[in-house]
């Protein structure tokens, strides 16, 4: 967008009628929705929720407070619209999508869209969790399924994920940008803790000493998850075309920094739905620059920190469009 | 409520199909709800929003970026649908009520509610800003407005305020409460800076040495506006019909504390909307030892931050109603 037009936004918010600033973070949403979504007269928001479900091999060791299978009957309730991120997506009419990136068992509901890359992936902690065509193959498919998104109208993706084990993977992929042992970068997840915990970190670690330093594409394939390379690729498909993504927990921010690191400018297309309480999040965060608009103590994935963070989104244009401004309800200061 | 039930609401939430405790605080707030105003089978919310206003004798100091008409103004603005706080109750369909609690200019408009105490208080950096006559009826007329509200149907009530110059009797209140001089509790407010601001703090100072340590209600007639004595009345009001309060900033806050030091138990009906970027407000929320749902860096008012944390209250309630549970799921971990 042209400096004018910049210059036209930050206008538009600083005459609606409230002191200057008063809106806060509002503001600061506002300016970056018009500036990316948005023009300087209006901003029309569509929003549409894609959840990425993928296996992990690395989920055969106990890591997780569930067995693998519940990846496939949280699918199911998706499907069957009783999970969090439904209810509060139905409450917003936010549309929702799954997305089999590559689970344990194919699923053949013609109702969630098909993109998987296998029966989960390898066990990262032994070797790579997918070789490089697979990984090409992932990004591609989450770049068309943000594209399919906005193809039937959305400009906003609230992006979020399923998978059994995928912090694990995540925790890798953190460490390794970050150059950070298991220790730092390894939380309780779905709530590991003792020897769960414990092996959870020593598989990272093994994962992370394995593959020593590499670019960004190729530590995705040998630390990456299905659902995860989906991600990165709908955040750097959405970048392309212009679209605004709600990143939401760990999992999703770890994409994030990855998306980043691939592409630089997806960052001004990313907006921060919340600080999770996994506490590597704080370490995504950081590494991303980019402030959150909740913190709530989540640690649920599935979007649906991304869905209760969309109302902010909403009300941001709502002001930006629909409050009243010094001259138009005729009072100077 | 009984032990019994608050145990068969910590199940329900239990019960529900993720990770124990992954929403968060989203799940002590249905806990809260659910306990105040639902059962252990459901939380039904029916918000509607109060907005009182009034004028401050203090104000004929400039100590606020806007001249006292500045409130008639803005009321208008409230019942033409142009203000922040409209933009953003329209969205969620929340009815907004206007009260005039003691304007310069009392109200003629049917669409607003009268509770006038006069017009505006006395300057408090004189003298008493109202007598206790007047506080009681005051006091009276905010729980009567709680009541009304309550009775069109309303179980949860956004409170917020207008009124220019209302930054300096809240900080004045709280310097009170908390014995701690003007420049621990005085901020900018609407955004004053230099003289103004110094002279904000110095009638502040001058306000707290003459009124020297008095109980709780004596110090709100002393230094308090017609508009904050409403709100207590409110939260004192609300808690006796077991109401919900979604408080907004800091002249709510400070009210808050108010309330609660009449009433130590209206604190198990308060929920705080948002941390106000006036500073001050870090110490009002100290004090009553209440977390606040956003930090958004919000300093508007109006009831302008308890409607944009209304969605997650309305998230906390659909969960809790809506969200299949391990049960009703069949999984098993």
């Amino acid at each position: 967008m042209s400096q004018p037009d910049r210059a036209a936004i930050q206008a538009r918010i600083d005459g609606k009628l409230k002191p200057p600033g008063a809106l806060g973070r509002l503001e600061s949403l506002a300016h970056h929705l018009a500036s990316t979504v948005g023009s300087p007269d209006r901003i029309d928001l569509r929003p549409e929720l894609l959840i990425f479900a993928g296996d992990h091999g690395v989920a055969r060791h106990p890591i997780s407070i569930a067995p693998r299978e519940v990846t496939q009957q949280m699918v199911m309730n998706f499907l069957a619209g009783g999970a969090a991120v439904n209810v509060f997506a139905r409450r917003h009419g936010i549309p929702v999508t799954v997305v089999d990136c590559g689970m344990l068992q194919a699923m053949e509901s013609e109702d969630v869209a098909k993109s998987s890359l296998g029966a989960g992936t390898d066990d990262l902690s032994e070797g790579p969790a997918m070789d490089a065509a697979t990984l090409e193959r992932g990004l591609a498919g989450g770049a068309r399924q943000a594209e399919e998104a906005m193809d039937r109208g959305a400009n906003v993706l609230l992006l979020g994920e399923m998978g059994i084990g995928n912090t694990t993977p995540s925790s890798a992929l953190l460490g390794h940008l970050l150059d950070r042992p298991a220790e730092d970068v390894v939380g309780p997840g779905t709530g590991v803790s003792g020897d769960a915990l414990m092996l959870k970190r020593s598989l990272v670690q093994r994962a992370l000493e394995r593959v020593g330093s590499v670019e960004a594409r190729r530590a995705l394939a040998e630390l990456g998850g299905f659902e995860i390379v989906h991600l990165v690729g709908a955040m750097l498909g959405a970048r392309e075309r212009r679209a605004v993504c709600v990143v939401d927990g760990f999992i999703s921010q770890v994409a994030a920094c990855y998306a980043v690191e691939i592409d630089p400018a997806a960052r001004d297309h990313l907006v921060i739905a919340h600080r999770s309480a996994e506490p590597p999040s704080a370490l995504a965060l950081e590494r991303l620059g980019l402030i959150p608009l909740l913190d709530l103590e989540l640690r649920l994935g599935e979007g649906s920190g991304a869905a209760l963070a969309w109302p902010l989104l909403q009300a941001a244009a709502d002001f930006y469009n629909d409050m009243a401004s010094f001259e138009s309800a005729g009072v100077v200061l």
